[in-house]
């Protein structure tokens, strides 16, 4: 699979042997994950805020309220930035200074483009709902047109983006292995618990079959 | 406890009823992870970039290589942001509308200071290492000084700060729950993988006893 160009702007500055431009990579971080941190500056005060995500082809959606502050200073134009990281372990070096994390992350730089199109942007919110439920879209309530005209979607497009990525255990100085000091790597996971039915369930409601089995892509 | 002062920037504006400037709230919020996400802008362009940290007090710290971009934007007075997200579950609703997460953050506003004190830097960068692994500090190989020279220690003062927090099932329209459609929550939650030893231990180190008990706060 071909590679993103790299920009200035997405150098990978520190331990840059970690950093990636395959495209391959970018999108393999992209869908193991749903929540993504978007950063944009209103009066030279930047802000970063939680929000999901999910990925189209060659563009990372984001949706929100059409009052959402951070959605009217997107559509406005700001260079924006979003940013997807999985945290997969803790790294116990032999020295402070070579303690570590490992993880996978992605950061995305760019203006973004709204989904106006009613058709374009139906298609793409139920393939957000489906991409972490399989299926679930045509079994719910359909869509009303207060809630369409109540929420944004946004695209990222992929064309200024690295990826990086720390994997494997501590590196530890040559002299400091012979320390008896142990090391190693305590990995982290995102794991389901018991699912919780909604109180108000209405009796004898099956449970669809992607819930037992969970969000597809964690843990993989 | 008492509560931060809200100020213009830090207004929770949707869902404001999720928001909280409770100390007890943003201090357990921060002390339950150790990844963030900190924004700052460089030529207009806003970077979203992870990284890890820890709470003393009403201050928070991050580190980095003193040639680090981030770092050197920072230090140069950037009005940044650190935000810590935890995301605690998937809430599938009768509507597409309403699916949502249960997630717990904090956005801390301002500019960084660093760190100059020799002995507080070393004081803090032992409690940022004996937060995750207590104790661990006093067994490691100390601290050599290009390792200090090469590493700068910054810290937001807990001022300009807001939490957010969702909890619970679904919140469906009142019409919608006559309808026969699964709702519910996934809870998810961040859990250790079974530790792996370097492989270059010498052969007899004991494993310490923060490691099988894991990380002191996670699943809490």
């Amino acid at each position: 699979m071909s590679a993103y160009t790299q920009t200035e702007r997405t150098r990978v500055r520190r331990a840059h042997e970690r950093g990636s431009y395959d495209k391959e990579t970018v999108h393999a971080i992209l869908d193991a994950g749903f929540v993504c941190h978007v950063g944009f500056a209103v009066e030279d005060q930047t802000y970063v805020i939680p929000t999901l995500y999910w990925r189209e082809g060659e563009r990372v959606m984001i949706h929100g309220s059409t009052a959402s502050r951070m959605i009217r200073v997107l559509q406005a134009g700001a260079d924006a930035c979003l940013t997807v990281t999985h945290v997969d372990g803790l790294v116990l070096a032999r020295s402070a200074f070579h303690h570590s994390a490992n993880f996978r992350s992605v950061v995305i730089l760019g203006k973004t483009h709204t989904i106006d199109d009613p058709a374009e942007k139906e298609h793409v919110l139920k393939n957000f709902v489906d991409g972490l439920y399989p299926g679930r879209w045509d079994g719910l309530r359909p869509m009303l047109d207060k809630e369409d005209k109540a929420t944004t979607v946004l695209a990222f497009d992929l064309k200024e983006v690295s990826a990086k990525v720390r994997t494997g255990g501590p590196i530890d100085d040559e002299e400091d292995y012979a320390l008896p000091i142990w090391a190693g790597t305590i990995p982290l996971t995102t794991t389901m618990g018991e699912v919780i039915p909604d109180e108000r369930l209405i009796p004898g409601t099956p449970q669809p079959d992607y819930v037992p089995n969970g969000i597809p892509f964690l843990n993989k």
